[in-house]
């Protein structure tokens, strides 16, 4: 069954997702929308941590350690930097620089980040489409108890995601790329891969027609928790400070509107009269979540499709 | 004795000699004016390449092999910029990238390369003081029988200086900085290091008020010409070609209103009847010119200094 799919993604959870999907669809069934609230300039380059995540990982090229970054990464550049007395709050790997000089300059050549983000793709043998939310310029802030207002890396990377997060701003005005637009206007199906849902999928959600677009399409979201904890991050400790439960019924509550389908854990026990409480048409699919090897991502993948097949569509 | 030097350098041979005058000199009194003709934009880095050959060789971290770029070199993200189909005619190396992003980061928040260039050289500990013979825009151009006009890392480094050239052309209306200005005013010696007449030294003079300055100053050349053979590089050809003899004569037509001695190779043989025929006044000293080790460098600095100060000043 041929099947048009979209799928939501941010950093290494939602990468790995994405993976999976990529290995169990053809090519031109699978559109991966990436979130760009993180992107951000440093040294003059134009960095999109969470486009480089899924990219990475799709070409196979990820440090299997970290989530991110490419593996057998080495630091010179950077190493260089902090002799010259710079303040190495956030490191660029050698190999990933070569990422980031072509993208500032076929940015600043007048290419749009959706074509950059194509042509690189491509020179990594990537089949399916990875397309960033949005081409305009979209900010994650966030506004802190401890910190005040704070830039996105500066939070993640030199806090630590450690100050409490009052708020979050998403800076721009952005509107859906023609790719985009397509993409949702032909998908059969979205998946809303196991990414943080305040950081990573509320940005994409922030630009302007891709929430309606979601609620008109049969939706499929995937927790990043299990047992209430993130397997990766902060989605947990964010979710809390943004009054979300991080559960089952909170993640059902954040989605309320777009989501059909919530896989969880199944080793997160009976949440069916929690999730129904808040959601009552929502189905509950509940299996292992838990990606570790490369198989898990395909098997992830394969399992989602068949139940949502079978259950819902 | 104290005595103010001011020398001018271009690349690697130039680079060799500042390196032995800087171990002679306290580093108050030398001040190294370089060559910014070849100076030009990568990727949207700020590219100075004589600035960092001076720099790296003061520093003791030049490649011993090839002169210029810095030792135990990595090269991964040009090699990533390759995979991703770029024409990698012009590799950057991975530790000297660090240099290219700070000084193009500097120059973006509104400092001078003569700034710029100050606050590399002291993080790398380096005591004289290195300056742009401009902080505008000097751009050296080349004119080619065979390939038209060429910019100069494309005519040098694409094309490895094999087209004939017609014509060198400065482009940009280029001032002194204060900081080249009080240098010279200051200077009771300017040393000519050997680098390329025509390549490394011609675009220093085409700054507005160099040469005058020039003029009025003692001045040692020093010849980058060996049996009427560039040590290194594209000397000897380019002199042929734009009309200049590649030996103590040529050099001291092409030096005449400025030098007051040349210093070549003992090995040059009897030249003072040639060099007199067109430069009555010159001083010729000749010595062992070749510096291949580090001790090489110094000596070479103490000979040229000892005979200018006895023989000359």
């Amino acid at each position: 069954m041929a099947l048009k799919v979209v799928a939501l993604a941010g950093g290494v959870g939602g990468a790995k997702l994405a993976h999976g999907l990529a290995q169990v669809l053809p090519p031109e069934d699978l559109t991966i929308i990436v979130n760009v609230g993180d992107d951000f300039q440093h040294y003059g380059l134009s960095i999109s941590p969470d486009l480089d995540t899924v990219m990475y990982t799709l070409a196979g090229i990820a440090n299997p350690v970290t989530g991110w970054g490419i593996i057998d990464e080495t630091w010179q550049a950077f190493t260089a930097l902090e002799h010259y007395g710079e303040d190495m709050w956030f490191r660029l790997g050698d190999r990933d620089l070569g990422t980031h000089l072509l993208r500032t300059h076929l940015l600043n050549q007048g290419l749009r980040l959706t074509e950059v983000t194509q042509r690189l793709s491509q020179h990594l043998g990537i089949g399916p489409t990875l397309l960033p939310a949005t081409d305009d310029t979209l900010a994650t802030v966030v506004n802190t108890h401890e910190k005040g207002v704070l830039g996105f890396q500066e939070y993640f990377v030199k806090y630590k995601w450690q100050p409490t997060v009052t708020e979050l701003i998403f800076e721009g005005r952005a509107a859906m790329s023609s790719e985009v637009q397509i993409a949702l206007t032909e998908a059969q199906l979205v998946v809303i891969c196991p990414s943080n849902p305040l950081l990573s999928i509320a940005p994409i959600f922030a630009v302007a027609g891709i929430r309606d677009a979601l609620c008109d399409l049969p939706c499929v979201v995937v927790s990043p928790l299990i047992g209430g904890r993130a397997l990766k991050g902060p989605a947990d400790k964010l979710m809390r400070e943004l009054g979300y439960e991080p559960s089952a019924s909170g993640l059902a509550s954040f989605y309320a509107d777009i989501a059909n389908v919530l896989v969880i854990d199944e080793h997160d026990g009976d949440v069916q009269a929690a999730v129904q409480a808040v959601a009552p048409t929502l189905h509950l699919y509940q299996t292992n979540i838990v990606m570790q090897t490369l198989p898990d991502r395909q098997d992830l993948a394969n399992r989602i499709l068949s139940y949502v097949s079978e259950v819902y569509l």
